[in-house]
């Protein structure tokens, strides 16, 4: 098909596409005239992946970049390959060195060797966690750490569904390719799921109508702010 | 304390600070001259939620300070500030308008009746839900709505061990803002538990050093970027 075509069909502008293109995101169509390139159903489905990845995931194009490098390099094994899309889901790169951030990498360190989960070298999701962990402490909830197996266990359970769902594609199409799509939207899933199962716990334990005044000590803010309710 | 001695001991710079103060993040210290104000212990406290927000859950200073908001205005019920937190951590704005957003929408509805969930209105986490099951439908993975019960799950285990913890904190300090820490880090602490999840039940699947070769089916594209391994 011609380039406008594939735009027609993606929802993606002409121009975008050959930007993509420029920055090595998706392969350039087979010249059939010196003017003229043809794209195929390969580049039509590059395409979603990327407006995907871009949309819901939240990638920013030179991440995508690599993800796609990854993700086409046949030689890489599948796990280092995951890694990849995944550590683009990560935080600041910033590395506090209180006390805090020491006690939250040994919890984390803890936790990897108490599971025996398999990581890779420099796993930026254990520098993540330890970073989430060390502002929980110095915000007083240093006890969250007694509920991190908890938490482990949901982990775990996704990643086994995750797993599980990646396998039964393999005959359908790329298993690499299903299982960064599982990693990155799969993220947005379990983070919209969890958000919703909140509020549903929340009203059902306090009430989804009444004030929070009986459950709520008082506490030293007054309201800084004129706002109406949004 | 002085505005010197609060910079000093959560790291955040005098003009920072400020900043907050301007913005309405932070409540004005208690003038003891002119030129003086001192800062207390609630000052300290509410930094620290400001940093963790900001680093860790990737909020904006906008966000925050509607976060923030909710949080200080004791009429609101709890739930609704749970949800002014998490509806922060969502995606973009976009409705898209094709058969598979209609679909998803339907999926998710199906969903919410079949778990009997209490959502509020107008739920963005339910239009991030259909926004990412609407792009997998979109590259070929319509069949994921088929796994998403075991999502909800996992979803409905951490929702439990957020609400216990939130219980348990009660007589240590304000429950509502350790609802929305829980909502915001927690969110970092199991994207980041997940990651790691599946890189240990990817490599133990399927190796954690050979090449892939043999476990990936044969695809369209050539590797478009010569790139070494990163």
């Amino acid at each position: 098909m011609r380039i406008g075509e594939l735009s027609r069909r993606t929802g993606v502008s002409v121009p975008t596409i050959k930007y993509y293109v420029r920055e090595g995101l998706l392969p350039p169509g087979e010249l059939t005239s010196p003017n003229q390139a043809s794209y195929g159903e390969a580049h039509e489905r590059r395409l979603r992946l990327i407006r995907a990845l871009l949309d819901v995931g939240g990638l920013k194009v030179a991440e995508i970049a690599d993800v796609l490098a990854a993700v086409d390099d046949r030689e890489r094994p599948l796990h280092t390959v995951l890694g990849a899309a995944a550590d683009r889901l990560g935080g600041a790169d910033a590395e506090d060195d209180d006390a805090e951030a020491a006690a939250a990498r040994a919890a984390v360190a803890d936790l990897l060797s108490r599971r025996g989960w398999v990581t890779y070298e420099s796993s930026p999701a254990a520098a993540d966690l330890a970073r989430a962990l060390a502002a929980m402490a110095r915000l007083g909830h240093g006890a969250f750490v007694e509920v991190l197996d908890d938490y482990a266990d949901a982990a775990e359970q996704v990643a086994r569904t995750d797993l599980a769902y990646v396998d039964r594609q393999v005959a359908v199409e790329d298993m690499v390719e299903g299982a960064v799509i599982g990693t990155v939207l799969g993220e947005a899933v379990l983070s919209s799921l969890r958000r919703m199962a909140h509020v549903d716990a929340s009203a059902r334990r306090y009430g989804a109508d009444g004030p929070r005044e009986r459950k709520r000590p008082p506490h030293g803010h007054a309201a800084h702010r004129e706002r109406g309710k949004s």
